[in-house]
């Protein structure tokens, strides 16, 4: 590989695969320009990681490159002994606006911000504006679009974009020209909220205001793509029984991987051990009736995979803010109609393959009917918990204060597993009192 | 209601909760400039719907605030005969843009974009540019950021920024000031791959050009946040064991919700009654050992959960780009470690599990030692055989065209089940033979 220099997008598409070491000595053979390029579309995990492995002449290089949130979240990604060292290298105004960042939490949108952006005085005329822009080099610092209107005291008076001050006449006072209606976000405000306001109006940036509306800094929507996916990511991972990864499948180290998993996985386990003690309570109607045994898979993966499908429906509704905690009675409402349709489906069905096996090949013995009556009775009320208990859990855990998102289909398919046996066997006691049992 | 107009914040906290009567009483009730706003913002679906509702004299002023390309989502999302009405409200030159892109599919890069955007000449210079951006009425139709240069033949030949306009003397040429690296799409790129490269370039737009690099429109990032959710979305209802929803959770009619979630079920029920047969072959042996049946659902449910884990880490990784069809050998190197230590875990919890019930209790009988052997054996192949299915199974679908996403929890947990009893009765007629079997 030292023999010849990747191109630029030979080590993009290589990128996921490599160590550590092969992407800083993949990074080191781009050509000055493309490297500026690659490292610029990095994420900040990455960013830290091609930091950590370059020279130490090499790295102060690169750490300005990047504009003070960038760097912020760079130093957010590196080991925490690395966190002086990192920003010893800055400048001093980027150490101070970085140092400023590193005190909001990562989730918030104090943290998304970039602290520079082009900020205007109301009395200034279209003409001072422009020329002001122009010597500025803060709002050359990033991409901007919009400049701020502030007040003396840096307080937001209004916005008026690039675009605006491009195409009105140069005499005309910016405070004739700004729009006053700006959306601010707080700077403790969470990130997936921060995302929805964005959603909701459409906007390009959104700056970040104090109690007295000083601005903190902007938040531009790009970075709030990252956001978007790395909340679903978490999300997904947690509807399928994990903790949330934090970072890309084949990076983890193994360790953590099984970690991650196994402290879900043994939890879902204890859980299940209950169904053997259930299990064990009928143990004397199983030995008469074996027949019995044969269809608990059938009835209790019916019951977890209806409460998977409810559970995952009502989580990423309330994610997207379609389902709030006092939607819940319209939830139960859609979700018991929903749940003895999809039963009785099942229960159809069920019945049917009972009927045409014992046809074909006798298999279920004297009482088949009564058998058949059993399990379809029993999938009725199995899909019904399921549903029921799937779709309450995410609302459930918002109440008392936890991610609905870790209703994961395992969790519900557990839960229902258990009761699932108990309704199974009380309508066999019921239905078979007298002939198989 | 009709006694008391909504304010907008109102109206958009009820929102999801209204019918449609409802909403468009609400609607007609807010004051004309907040209405403008709340329209605005609103989905497309939700626009269509609104629409619908309002009087024909009224919805000729509603669809012309539109800009093309959010008029083209709106009678996309509208029932077919509705079409030509609504096409009819347009003026002459926004119908024949919105019939252009209506031929686009709706998750197509051309199916995003707006056909309007600012355009410029090379050989202008800055001054001459800033006053025909003036004049120009199609750079005021949307907010736009970047203004793009074009050949007499309409070709793309660089971009500039509204910024960079503004912070440039003006006597300097236009191809001396634009950048010409610009990064584009095709107009048949899927959405999700567009949403990658905004991703990747941190880009604020992307105009979508033919293969002679004819510029046929711009698509904005702010639409690319609706379509990483909308993905997410897809790929979590999937992941979840149901068909995507295509609209909100409490909005969907109850019979569409049963039949999105019933096909599924029937199907993953249908694969389940394999377990009713697979339990039939060891009949024989659940009559000699009762004991073996107990612990069939903490067997299978271990497989389940592992598999679920497995397969919606992957399903998700492979939708971030982060593991392709080739790593398929790296997948299963990482799964085989990770399920046998996961395994081993659980097999060690289940074998104390019943060391202890069995000190307690005695329920097991005294082969209960061989029983727990069988038990832990039969874990550790359970998990393992999960994680490797779970892991795999996105694999294959993607390698057959089909979307990785239908890995469901459910799926997986169904496919798993009916091996994990052959493997269980396997380890136990092995262990087992000569004492309990």
């Amino acid at each position: 590989m030292a023999e010849k220099a990747f191109t630029l997008n030979e080590l993009y598409e290589a990128w996921p695969v490599l160590s550590t070491a092969e992407r800083v000595e993949g990074f080191e053979l781009l050509q000055r320009q493309e490297a500026e390029e690659f490292f610029l579309q990095l994420n900040a995990q990455d960013k830290a990681q091609v930091l950590q492995g370059l020279r130490a002449g090499e790295r102060r290089l690169w750490i300005r490159l990047l504009p003070p949130d960038e760097a912020a979240d760079v130093i957010q990604e590196s080991a925490a002994p690395e966190h002086e060292s990192l920003l010893s290298l800055l400048d001093d105004q980027t150490r101070s606006e970085v140092k400023g960042l590193l005190d909001y939490a990562e989730d918030e949108a104090g943290g998304l911000m970039n602290p520079r952006y082009a900020r205007l005085r109301p009395d200034m005329s279209v003409n001072e504006a422009v020329s002001y822009l122009r010597r500025d080099a803060r709002s050359r610092a990033k991409a901007v679009y919009y400049a701020y209107v502030v007040d003396p005291q840096e307080r937001l008076l209004g916005v008026t974009s690039f675009r605006d001050l491009l195409t009105t006449p140069g005499e005309r006072l910016i405070q004739e020209v700004m729009r006053t209606d700006v959306v601010t976000a707080p700077e403790n405000l969470d990130q997936e909220a921060l995302s929805h306001l964005f959603a909701r109006h459409n906007l390009m940036m959104i700056p970040i205001v104090d109690e007295e509306r000083h601005i903190k800094g902007i938040v531009t929507v790009d970075d709030i793509i990252d956001v978007v996916q790395e909340e679903a990511t978490e999300d997904i991972q947690k509807i399928g029984g994990t903790e949330a990864l934090d970072g890309p499948y084949l990076q983890i180290p193994l360790l953590r991987m099984i970690r991650k998993r196994g402290g879900w996985l043994s939890a879902l386990f204890l859980g299940e051990t209950l169904t053997a003690t259930a299990m064990g309570y009928f143990e004397a109607e199983i030995a008469r009736a074996v027949v019995l045994a044969l269809f608990v898979p059938l009835i209790i993966s019916s019951g977890g995979n209806s409460g998977s499908q409810a559970s995952t429906l009502v989580v990423r509704a309330m994610a997207l803010g379609e389902v709030r905690l006092q939607d819940w009675w319209r939830v139960i409402r859609r979700e018991l109609v929903t749940g003895l349709a999809l039963g009785s489906i099942l229960a159809a069905i069920g019945f049917g393959r009972i009927l045409l096996w014992q046809t074909l090949f006798q298999l279920y013995g004297e009482h088949w009917l009564l058998v058949g009556l059993t399990v379809a009775l029993s999938l009725v009320g199995v899909v019904l918990w399921g549903t029921i208990t799937g779709s309450l859990l995410p609302l459930l855990l918002r109440l008392f204060k936890f991610d609905p998102a870790s209703a994961s289909a395992p969790f519900v398919a557990t839960l229902v597993d258990v009761t699932g046996l108990v309704i199974y066997f009380s309508v066999a006691a019921m239905i078979l009192r007298g002939t198989l049992l």
